[in-house]
């Protein structure tokens, strides 16, 4: 049993990496803190009954990895400590997820004080950086956005077939996304009935898509992204727009996908040709309450032969796929364990 | 008092109809069918306790105009004998939308039987065809996405400030856009806490905006348009990408859309520039639960000066502006009437 | 064209207040009041376009008549230098509701410091107390669940037919019942998908129908009630359950009701037994849908033979019936108007 | 490994069944059915990417036990040959739930083909019936709303503390517990903003509450019981009225609870004395979200001292406590095997 802290664990992303710990069969959990000193089932009302108290966070002990969940600019103070001691740091939030550090220090707002750790920090996505994983001291953790749209472009990029100068996304975001805080736009009697676009350009996950896929191509990589909250509690669908450098066909685009993605077990690719579409308009696209709750990632798209561009779906759970499940993912890999230890439930149909 | 038909009153675009028309000072419901033999109140819940009895399509008298709310290919086959009798007719379907028969055919899926009345359709956006709407006898009243989507463009594409062949829509509805016809993806369990992609490439709403926009420029018009289902129950946020030609200023674009629709009792433009927008971060952007209910359009919009792009934000009902009202606004002018009779009140908040 | 102000225009009621004013044919806004400086779209986007600018209290003038919405407090101190100078006074908080000094301090946490306009005030349900609103100079209009529960349960009570200690009432309320305060419990990722019950025993409200109900009758009234925040925007359900004293039948209760009912515009019954229940089996009940937005309340009910029970359901919009519009219902009482002006129209379907 | 077969999979409860066998350490799949030959993910979206087939009734071989989630009279048919192999037999559905036979053929409007298995089936709550379970053949699964209230009245009837022929719950549930069978009050447009009573009076689950609470008393026990859908996706809330027989305390009640379920892995009660209930008006009672998705029950209460009555709610998911979860809680009793096995997982925050 592998000793994990979560510092940091009031809001969603902590509330989840705490409930991913405590069901996991090779991890226990150290410690979680909160600066409040209310119950976790006040923060986290689905832990009604579990004995964990929070602890302030000056009172935490040793553990052998230690996921924070903090606020922009925080851990890059307390993650040097942590490493020094020998203990393994995912990061789930933004200090270390650009290589950058102009970019970062404008997007974000504040001086970098510890920028050498970046340069050593394995931006963790698993399908793509397995192998720097495994060897890693500290992860950056994607951005759920991120997540959704490097995973449902890298197949395309890498292998040249779409203009990667004109890529437009809109992504979907469930609530969950917003985080705990309070906000005007976010009582219910305003968004429960609405759709709320925000941080319409330069939103800050653009950067990390840039960077991440510029790595797959030697063309420069522009991605006009706009995320909107809609009234779903939990996860997120990018809507991606790309245009096809030829002509393209449904088989070819599935084995593209397939190629990168056939041993990965929480990437699951739509074949819209296999599906008996007749039967249900719906079926060949993804579906975001599928994975919410979980660490897939669904794949799906179309081909708009008419107009030479394809549609591609990419939808995970801002704090599944797209936060804690990934993490935890790192951790299983970080530790030699098998993968997908504690990650292989279903989502709940319905969700 | 003029007297209005409803063709068509058990589904959600012709129900508004029937209250709009109830509601209106100078028009008076000349009747409203249903094959089924069920009250109103059956269909139309808010209409409980009104005496209005649906008729048999067999039952009915003369009327002035009659308002169309029908499955696409049978408006072409009953609209001639209205129009004979001197009977102003304002398809609220597909029937007459296309100019091109051709692509009529293709994308409807089947013969159109009296192509030459839609010569003399008039496509019922009163924004941009109020002279012709003054003088029409068939107004083909467009698609919802269409709708908004060329209010949204037209100030662009009319001063040729953007690439036309570039334009991405994503299209985000609520699910009385999908009408009352049962659907295993409108379940509740299914879309309540989920979005639905639908009619992903290649929509029928595209060939009304291509042709509307393209008479605006003498460019070609290509718009990669994607809607989804979001668990909304009114109205239509279109998120809508395209590329300046130039490099453009917040104000000139504010101006732009100004001079075409600033004496337009229905369509508010939000300046973003006027805004206080540390405020309140989500204030410029137009959200969609403002105009449920109403003949109002709202349009708003950001520009990425980083990577040369704008996003245009374009919301209406889809049976408000984007249907029953816009026919009301239209039938008003036919009959010479005050353009704003009975369509005047706001939007409810919440919704 | 009487002038009416409204004093607190930035929550859904005094936004709801407002919207109604603005509307109606023959009141004119004198002014609506906020603290803030921001727009009044701000506050209600529904009114983006409107040239309304709120004022401070401090810059009011004179107006007709004034429609309160404050906290609790706030009115007991402004209503009498309003109706001095002659203004009529509607207080659609709590300030004049109750008619027992003691009960109202210790409910409301305070001391009332002008009780002797609570013997002018008159309650303000219309159906109730028509004549004594046209004299009124100040009416204390009725909570919103009040105003469900005493329109549901008067004409059962009047008619002695059943037990009034044990009458026993769930509230259902939507979320613009919980007014534009945010509060954890209302932020959207807990409520999305959830139900909140609140205020669970000796809810406020039960004064007001315990009062009421109790001029009706010689026996004591008891009510049991506990409400709950559901997922929706607007609108209240009140699920009542009551014991008959003698065997009940299903047209003698419509009977009770539309003798009370029959003239009344605004409250519509549902006979159960007039339904054809085979065709739809959540036809006899109201949808609280069907009257957000409006000034209706419907109510229907069912009996339960078996077990010798009643179940009443009504439902009404919280700042509609239950809310502004009961307000302006009585303000045209007030000035002699047609009781139904600028309320008559029907709710959206869907909403 | 004990291999289970899930009879009719295609609804959401057999689906979740379904879920529960392939994720369950010492429980395999044997076989799930469908008539249907459309593909898991189809009915299970889900299930993407399982390899699991679903397979005509007529291709079924052995199996150890077999869940049944088929509408009512289908497993009084099947079930006999089920058990005479030897295969242990739990019904999701209500055949065998009640013990008086006229009862039984009334409210499910059919002759009872088997009714001597009546007899030996044991009602599946195992917190109530645990030994009996233990020694079962034939298991009769409760109803959703059944388990809520029972799990929350047991404890009070057993020590006799409150009137047992006034009892009134409202249960409010999510849509999920409609099944999967379209329905046009389900239709989101319909329910997505609404509220939908249902079944109002002598729902069939009332005869299971009064059967088994009477079981605990020998008074007689009488509930009045409404139900309604609100507008999510899982789990129900029952918020159930009572009157004590003498005066009550918060603390009694509390230990009242703790007796009976002190040792209960899946009940929690919630104890409003030990909450800090200024810090959070909300916290002491149970949130439904908190257990969709889980086999947890959460049980919370207030009492009205002034009108002498308690309020008791009682929150599960109607698929899991109320369903499938507790189905395999008591196929781990059957088996033997630790009755937490594959259960324990806590809900997801938000859901």
């Amino acid at each position: 049993m592998y000793k994990i802290g979560v510092y940091g664990a009031s809001g969603y992303m902590g509330g989840e990496a705490v409930k991913l710990i405590l069901e996991h069969p090779q991890f226990e959990l150290a410690w979680a803190t909160s600066r409040s000193k209310k119950p976790i089932a006040y923060f986290h009302r689905n832990l009604l009954g579990s004995r964990l108290r929070l602890v302030h966070p000056d009172e935490i002990g040793h553990c052998d990895a230690v996921l924070f969940s903090l606020p922009s600019g925080n851990v890059m103070q307390l993650a040097p400590g942590f490493i020094k001691q020998g203990t393994k740091v995912i990061d789930l939030g933004a200090d270390f997820r650009l290589k950058d550090k102009a970019d970062w220090e404008r997007v974000y707002g504040k001086k970098h004080s510890s920028w050498e750790m970046t340069e050593q920090a394995v931006y963790g996505i698993a399908e793509l950086y397995r192998n720097e994983i495994k060897q890693a001291k500290l992860i950056a953790n994607p951005g759920c956005f991120s997540s959704s749209v490097i995973l449902a472009l890298a197949p395309l990029i890498k292998h040249d077939v779409i203009e990667t100068e004109t890529i437009v996304v809109d992504g979907l975001s469930g609530t969950a996304g917003a985080g705990a805080e309070l906000d005007r736009a976010l009582h219910h009697p305003e968004l429960g009935n609405n759709i709320l676009p925000y941080n319409v350009v330069d939103h800050r996950h653009i950067y990390e898509m840039e960077q991440e896929l510029g790595y797959l191509t030697c063309e420069k990589v522009c991605i006009h992204f706009t995320p909107a909250y809609v009234p779903i509690t939990r996860g997120i669908l990018c809507v991606i727009h790309v245009f096809p450098k030829k002509n393209i066909e449904p088989t070819m685009l599935f084995d593209l996908y397939q190629e990168l993605y056939k041993d990965e077990y929480f990437i699951k690719i739509m074949d819209m040709e296999k599906q008996d579409k007749a039967s249900w308009q719906y079926l060949p696209y993804p579906w975001v309450a599928a994975v919410s709750g979980t660490n897939y990632c669904h794949i799906g798209f179309d081909i708009d032969q008419r107009r030479n561009s394809l549609v591609i779906f990419s939808v995970l759970d801002s704090v599944g796929k797209g936060g804690a499940h990934a993490a935890v993912q790192n951790l299983n890999i970080m530790f030699g364990l098998d993968e997908t230890l504690g990650l292989t439930r279903y989502g709940s149909h319905p969700y």
